[in-house]
């Protein structure tokens, strides 16, 4: 079994107001060094098969299908082998 | 200058009904093999120093302040030096 790491973030031409808004929280908490803040999704997800490869391909496809809008995100992940706890 | 990546998880015992639901999505596309999906919070800001280990204690006092909340999210993050394009 296999555990994909996802990132979704918007691509650097598209606005961002979720991370202005979050950018202007922590400089009123007196962090002033701290700019161009920007949010994204993360998606953490098993992926039942014995092949990393397989993996890989079903993660890239759902990404391409369901988590990013191909016009205004990028995403990227790792996959990584996984035994549950 | 830095870059930090953070990302803001639901700690495991904490129920996460967007995860469900977009695991729903992923089955109703046909992709049966993934399960236990899990949706998070990516940030990414830059930090604006000169020094590492400054970058990676304003990271944390960033998200122990403001990003995650103690009590049901876990966070992890990476460091990098960064210059823009």
């Amino acid at each position: 079994m296999y555990q994909s790491k996802i990132v979704v973030t918007f691509r650097r031409s598209i606005l961002d107001p979720q991370g202005k808004a979050v950018e202007n929280g922590i400089h009123s908490l007196g962090f002033d060094k701290v700019r161009d803040v920007r949010i994204g999704k993360f998606i953490e997800m098993d992926v039942y098969t014995a092949n990393r490869t397989e993996a890989e391909q079903i993660t890239k496809e759902v990404c391409e299908k369901l988590l990013a809008n191909p016009i205004m995100e990028d995403f990227s992940f790792t996959v990584e082998n996984h035994k549950h706890p």
